[in-house]
This record gives C-alpha cells, structure tokens and sequence, in this order.
C-alpha cells in the first residue's frame, strides 16, 4: 500500500508507505536495502580429484569445528546481552550442524561425487532441506529455516566469507528488509540502526519483542521494500501512525521534525518527574514497577524511576547451563541482577519455561501445542528439586530483599499449593518464620475465572496479560496469521481482569504484561482494580506520566466533570 | 497400583488393578497381552552379490507400492468406517513412503553396502528416526512413531508378513497393551474386542475418542499391564469406577454381574423411553440432537431417538478428496448422510479444518501451536470459494431439510459477518427470501465473553466445550501430561456458558461438546440456560433419561422441596 506524491520537492517522487508499528519511535534516516542473504549460491559444482578428497575433508571439519566454536560462543552472548530464547537458537544450530548422519552424509558426497566440500554442503543441505519440506507439511518452514541459517554459515566459513551481511550495514540506517531471523537480532544489537521496516513480522514475534526492548523504532507489513530503487531514499519513519514517507517533502520533514520535537516534550517532561510517584487525578498512588531479566535492566529502569522490580525473570540464570545451578550459583546470579534493586521491593518469578522454551537438562516431552502443553509450573510440579533449588535461594535473598515470588502459569488451586507446601517446609527447615509473599501469574482464563479458589492461599495476583490474550482468544501470539484476533486490549481482557476483581476484591492485583506499559491503556487498566504496574524500564517515565492523567473510578471518567 | 486378594477360590491371586476411565462400561473378558509389534526386529544385515542389485531394486519397488496402494485403500476405508483424523494419519504416511529422497537413500543402500532390500529398511529408517530424533527434541516423538509405523508396514511387505498383529488377537478378549497408536484403531474397529486395558492414554486422546464413539470400555493408566503372567486371566472391567478385577473370585464376580444387571436394567429403561420427549421435571422441554458425520451415525442416532441432527460435521466430505468437492457433490453427500434425518432439522457445521487437520488442496502454513493457529472460520475467510461452495450446496439442501448453519470458531464479530455477508448475497442471488438460521460455534473464553458483539447477527450460539476446555485451561487435550488440567466439567466452564447467557439470554443456547453426553453433568448444563444438547447417537437414551430427572431451575435443586 503506497501512495505517490506529485509535489517531491527533493529530485524524486515522494512515496507514502502504510504499515503497521510492531514498536514505536520517530526516526528519519536513509534507507538501506538489506537482501536476506539465506540463500546458498547457485553455481555449478566444484569437481576434485580423488587425491583431494582427503583435504576437502579437512576442509570440512576445520570449518565444522570453526562454526561450531562460533555458535557455542553466540550461546553465551546471546543469553548475557540480549535474550535467552534467542540464545536457543543458536543452541540448536549447533546441534544440527553437529549431527553425525550429516556430517557422514557431506562426507560421503564429498567420496562419491568427488566434489569440494563446499559444492557438498550446497547438495547435502538442500536435500535436507527438501526432505523436511517434503515430510512435514506443518513444522517444515521453520525447520528448514534453521537449516539454511547453518548451512549458510558453514558454506560462508568455508569460502571463507567472515562477516554477516547485516555486521556491514551503514549505521545509523532504516533498514528496509523483507524479514528478519530470530538470529539476525544480535546483529541488530551490535549496530546502531535507526529503524527497521519489515514486509512480513507480526507484533507478538520474537524481533518485536526485541525491538520494543531496545526501542528500535519498527513498521511492519510494508510491501515491496525491497524494490531497489528505495536504496539510499531519506526516510521520515512515524511509529505512531505507521506511515513511512520516502523521499519527502521539505514542508514533510518540517511537519515530521516537529512532530518529533512535540513528542521529545513530552518525554522530556514525563522523564523529568520519572523519579516522582505516580498519583492518579482521584488520589490514587500506583506502584510502578520494573520487568528485568539482567542487571542492566534493573539499572535503566532504576534510573527512569522504578519502585522496585514487579517481575524478575529467572530463566536467564539457567540459560548457558548444561546443569541447572545450585542455589548458591543462583543466588549470586539474583544478587547481581539486581545490585541496582536494593532497598526495593523484588519480585522473583519462578522458572517459566516449556517445550517452546526447552533446557538441556530437562527432559520435554514431544507437544504438537507446546503453548497448550507442560509449563511453567507445571514443569514445576514434575520437578521438585528444581523448584526446591529455586526456593532455596530465593528464601536466602529474601534476608537482604524484600522478596516475592511469583508462580507462573497458575491454572488450579493445587498449581499454587504444591509451591506454597514446599516453601513453608523449607521456611521451617531454614527458622524462617516469616515466609516471602506469594503471588500467582494469572494467564489463563481458568485462573481469571477462579481466583476465588486459590485466593486464600496467596498475597497477590498479577496477570500476565501477553499470555491471558493467547489463550482467551486462541491466537498464537507469534503467529503471524492469526495477528488480528490477538488484541490484548480488548474488552474481553478487561472483563476478566475485572471479574477477577470483582471475585477476590480484597486481594492487590498488579499487571505485567506488554498492555501495562502502553500509556493510551493506562487508565483502563486502573478502572479494573489494578494498584500495580510492571513494565520494561524505558517505558517507565511515560507510564507515570498516563496514570497522573488518569482516574481509577470509572464514574469521573465517563461522567461529565463537574468544576 | 493393584493390590492382591489372599482369597482367591479361583485356582491364582486375584488382582485389583486401579485405573482411569477414558470409556465407559462394564465387561468381563480373558486379557489378552498384546506387546507393541512397533519395532524391527535387530538382526544381522543379509548380504547379497552385485548380481542380485537389480532383483533387490524390484523387490523393493513392488513392496513400496503394495504398501502405497494399502495406505490410499486405508485412506478412503478409515475416513468412511471410523474417523476423518484417522484417514489423515495413514494420507501422511504415505507421503512419507514416496518421498524421493528417502526412495533414492534405499536404492543407494542396496548398491553401496550389498545388503538386501528388508536391510535396507531397517538400515536407512533406523537412520532417519535418529536423525529427526537427534535434531527436532519438541516433535521428534510424534515423527518417528510415524516413520516407524511407514517402515514396519514396508519391512513386512518386504518379508511376507501381510498381518497386523492386532488383527489375529482372540476375538471378544480384553485387550491388554503398553499404548495404542492411532492408526491402531482401525483394526479395533473391525474387532469384536470386549474391551481395551493400557498402561498409556489420556480421555482425550485420539484413541479414547474412538472407543467412545464404538462403545468400547477402555481403561488407562494401568501400570505393569505386559506383565505376562496376566495373559489368559479372567478380568472385569469396571468403567464406573476405573477398577479391574483380575481372576475374580466367585463372589467378586456375583457383584459385578449384579451390577451389570442393575446398570443394564436402567439402561434398558432408557431404550424403552428414548422416542419420547425429554421434560425436565420442572417441566421445559429439552431438544435432544445428535452429532453426525456419516449416514450410519444418522441411522443409528435416529433409531435412538434423536429429534434431529444438532452437529453434522462436514470435514467427512472433504476426506479423501484430491480436489475439493464442489457444490453439487457435497450436496450429494449431505442428503445421503443426511437420508436418515429428513423431516427432522439439522445444524450443519462449515467446514472445519486447519494446519492440524490438513487438507491436500489448501496451503496450510506451518504453525507451532496449531491449535492456537488458522482453523475453522479462519481458514474460511482465507478461502472464499471454499466458504462460497459449502453456502451454496448447504442452500439447495434448505430447499428440501430445515436447515440452519454453524460457524466453528467463532472469536470476533468480523467472524460472523464475514459468513453472513456472503451467506446473504448468495441468498439474494438464488432468489432465496428466507435464508437458513445462522449460529455460531462459541470454542473460545474469547467468544463466551463477548457474545453481546454478534448475538445480533446470529439466530443461536452454541457450545463446543472440547475446545472451550483446552483454551480456557491452556491443556492441548491431546496431551497426556496436562490431562489433570483438562476438566471440561469444571466450574469454570460452567461460568464461562451462564456468563454467556446472562449476556444474551434472548439467544437460543445448545451444547454440542461431550459434556453434553455425560448423564451426571445434564441438570448442571440445564441450570446454565442450556435448552439443545447434541451428543453421540448411543448416548442419546440415557442423555434423555437424565434430564427426566432434572430441574432446570437451580432454586428446585438446591433448596430442600417442600412435601
């Protein structure tokens, strides 16, 4: 969907492109035309003598051995500055790329056809790659996905080409893409692009979480990016209208860059009382809290005002472990985290994860619905050392923070029992005699719809509203296909929230999901009963700024003010 | 979990194994152990000469198309005689068997290492379930039970075994086993098998379904079932309490049939009643329909009493097919399968597929949580010919039966006007003044709280509580490991059917999910404001017995009655 406009004024046509913002921002820049590089050459093969066929393969597996190094390398990195399930990629990678019946496979081309090993990765790979297409008509993209990002790799290591294509991209650019990689994120870390415009990605896939993270700015579904003649082009990218203006007017840019400045304002007023509480207009005081995983963001959303940490996410701690940690080893890793934090009140989710979100020393069981299957705590249940570990140090932490725990993925009363049984047996073993508050993550809306079950046996209640949405609307929240019937601010979710509310009145109830870190959202959520907000530290100074605006009654809100 | 009884008159031990119920009733039988035939035997490869290359190739080649002609004969024979889901299972293995690269693999074997082709198989299968099992750990499972099924079938064509073990096992045995694959059923089906005893399988599984549906006792989670010192023993099975009884003694037996008698009396009084009305005792009528996919189900749900058909599930006419059928043919169809019912009114339900239940002419994209993907009016809107074509033929056949139209998965208001736009121009088109009823398929949390949003466009909602369950739940009912949060009688979807009916009580509300079926659940769907249950043809005389003894009003219940 583009328009063009008659009145350029800068030498070529202006174009306006539509799409939709999957993370927010005002950015102008020159847009580079990045071609996704996930294709292997299509040359003819590289033929050998029989002599040779010894040094092709040592060829093969010093390349191999090279890019497995790298992957394992990327492992760690990946999960220490960017993100875990990032880093789970590439762990998979490095499974594939080690697998002995391809490796004898490329061997065994290399013998038999007498070709280089780069000729046989090329054949080895696409035959794979064809058997999966052919085989698995419901996971085969993915999977082949996977496979072209190895075999790239190891055809690159062998030709001898070093860098990813996105490592040399000008910085400072909007890059113009037809999609990105879950793996392509790192590069994107690194680089200090201005902007990204996608034709496919969906809001709820992995890139948009990360962008939304490092407040990449980021307008999805614009077709035809790729068309070269973009290459170069300045553009003004608008996340909140997602409109890309291409070659724009001077009287454009004029509109755009005070467009920007307006905003910058407001900003720059909402990060000026980023430290001061946040009351609503009816006198209300909400707590606004932190969502973390490592210490650097424990330390930007300290300094852009956090009250505390309303969200901890453990799984980092057990990522780049081949054993799961002890809990000495886990608490040193809380400590760290949140050195920012202390003084605050923390709040410690227990290890969520899931056969979409596997870790080596835990056996998952095959799921067709990973989403629907055996997570969070109900890996939990079937591993009690696991969860005792976690106990441990979360109950060691707790004698220098204010700790809470937070149970994620509560469906039944017994969910939260089992947890609460074996943390005061602990406590007693410990003479701990005041044991940490216990909150539920209410994500389905089974837990929305019986709070009054487990209501006795817990603190707090936070709703987990990315998850809440998934399920309630049985929309797969990284599936690009089903994006229009995943709305977290629909009003089904306040209903549950406020039946939730209406149910179990007398206990606080905060929010973590994405809804609570978007300001046009702010007062809704309030008006549902919630008291507390936990939200990525950028987001912080404005979401202070939306409650100041904001009443928690509904009357004031819908009823005509009188003055 | 059995314990022994030291009185045993009847020669050994008797044993009370404990199990779960996934189908009712009650039998007794002689166990017959069935060990899993899934595995190819380990034995040495069997050489042969250069000379015999040619003659393996040929064998080999008339193996695979026995075994492809077998699996395109099984393809039409299951989705008649059994199940749609279970027609796909064998479509898919065949694929597996023509895969080209697998196909060139084998002959390689052959050629290469001078191994005959049953070596061949077991070499060259065993090698690719390694490998989805080295590189996939989320779907490996279910993938290499499917390669192992495809290769047992070509070794035994390859070796003259032409059987299936489970088609030789004693006819009216209690069928004693580990687990059962779904492609398993199909020979049950032909069986006369009292009932089936596994150590594996949870109420919602494929095979479960099935046993329901052919009224064949099943009872799972029994541990140590292979043990053989079981096989010949007398067992009673005890679906209403989950219990077996192995080698009885005289008097267990003497209960047990007592209470055949008792159940069967009441049963029998249920038959007796089953073509007359079924009134509450507080006096409302309840409409009692059946859920049908063949003309046998009608038949048979006819003969039992149905006063209508309240789900007719149209995926059936899509089975099987290369192409989808069109207008004409499908109507063809829906009056053979329909034949039965004339006269009577009939919801038919458009079609309902998605990237779990495939379809070989429409292009399903790969979804790691189908079940949280493109499915049911989703696909619809994706395919307007395919939705156009199913309007059309469900129009012609208005003009002979009374026909009203359900929408499956039913989320957003758009979901329901989509169909109806279209259901209304082709109205116009065909001169049609009065088009069919329309209601909607309310499967998710997401519809269940909104049904204010399109009650206006719809003339009756009704329930699918299957799906509603799983999503409220977030449990894949497939799944084993979360089947304790799979609980379709919860509170929770009790609230989530009043909620709807509170929201919209104009509106007409039918159940066509299994708890519709389950006599003990009948005043409780009743009380939620629930007039039409649809269920399986079998369980209609008992459905209507229940609701004779139900009140709908929950005041008559719960309050002690007055005289």
């Amino acid at each position: 969907m583009f328009e063009t406009h008659p009145d350029s004024e800068l030498g070529s046509e202006t174009e306006i492109l539509k799409g939709k913002t999957i993370s927010p921002g005002m950015v102008q820049g020159i847009v580079h035309v990045h071609h996704s590089f996930l294709d292997l050459p299509d040359i003819p093969p590289e033929a050998i003598s029989l002599n040779d066929v010894e040094k092709e393969f040592s060829r093969l597996n010093a390349a191999t051995t090279r890019v497995s190094d790298d992957l394992a390398a990327l492992v760690l990195r990946v999960a220490e500055e960017v993100d875990s399930s990032l880093a789970e990629v590439f762990g998979a990678h490095r499974l594939i790329l080690n697998d002995p019946a391809l490796r004898e496979e490329l061997r065994r081309e290399i013998t038999e056809n007498l070709v280089d090993a780069s000729t046989a990765v090329r054949h080895v790979f696409r035959r794979w790659e064809k058997r999966f297409l052919l085989m698995e008509s419901q996971i085969a993209r993915d999977k082949s996905d996977d496979l072209r990002d190895v075999s790239v790799r190891l055809y690159n290591a062998l030709v001898g080409i070093t860098a990813n294509p996105l490592e040399e991209i000008p910085s400072g650019c909007v890059l113009a893409t037809s999609r990105l990689l879950p793996s392509d994120t790192i590069f994107l870390a690194d680089r200090s692009v201005a902007a990204v415009l996608l034709e496919y990605g969906s809001f709820g896939s992995h890139f948009a979480l990360f962008a939304r993270e490092m407040a990449l700015p980021c307008i999805s579904r614009l077709s035809g990016l790729s068309d070269i003649h973009r290459e170069g082009a300045l553009a003004l990218v608008d996340g909140s209208t997602g409109i890309v203006t291409l070659r724009p007017t001077c009287r454009q840019i004029d509109q755009f860059e005070k467009k920007v400045r307006t905003l910058a304002k407001s900003l720059g007023r909402a990060q000026a009382h980023a430290m001061e509480p946040a009351i609503t207009r009816d006198g209300v005081s909400i707590a606004v809290l932190a969502n973390v995983g490592f210490c650097q963001d424990t330390e930007n959303a300290m300094r852009n005002g956090a009250e505390g940490v309303g969200l901890y996410r453990l799984e980092q701690a057990y990522l780049g472990r081949l054993e799961p940690p002890s809990a000495e080893a886990l608490l040193a890793d809380m400590r760290q985290t949140l050195a920012a934090a202390k003084g605050y009140s923390v709040v410690v989710r227990l290890l969520d994860v899931g056969a979409d979100k596997p870790l080596p020393f835990i056996e998952f069981a095959s799921e067709s619905n990973p989403a629907l299957g055996c997570r969070g705590v109900r890996i939990l249940k079937e591993y009690p050392e696991l969860l005792k570990t976690q106990l441990r140090a979360i109950l060691a932490l707790s004698q220098e923070y204010d700790v809470r725990l937070l149970i994620p993925m509560v469906t039944l009363a017994e969910d939260v029992m089992v947890v609460k049984k074996h943390l005061l047996a602990l406590c007693g073993e410990l003479n701990i005699t005041t044991p940490p508050q216990l909150g539920a993550m209410i994500e389905t809306p089974a837990a929305a719809l019986s709070a009054r079950q487990f209501a006795g046996d817990v603190d707090f209640l936070s709703f987990g509203t990315n998850d809440l949405t998934q399920y309630a609307f049985a929309a797969d929240r990284e599936n690009a296909a089903v994006e229009p019937y995943f709305n977290d601010a629909d009003e089904v979710i306040f209903r549950l929230m406020q039946l939730t509310h209406d149910d179990v009145p007398e206990i606080p109830l905060s929010l973590c999901g994405e809804l609570a870190g978007r300001p046009e959202q702010v007062a809704r959520v309030l008006q549902c009963g919630i008291r507390t907000l936990s939200v990525a530290g950028p987001l912080i100074p404005a979401v202070k700024e939306a409650i100041r605006h904001s009443n928690c009654l509904v009357s004031a809100v819908t009823k005509p003010q009188r003055s």
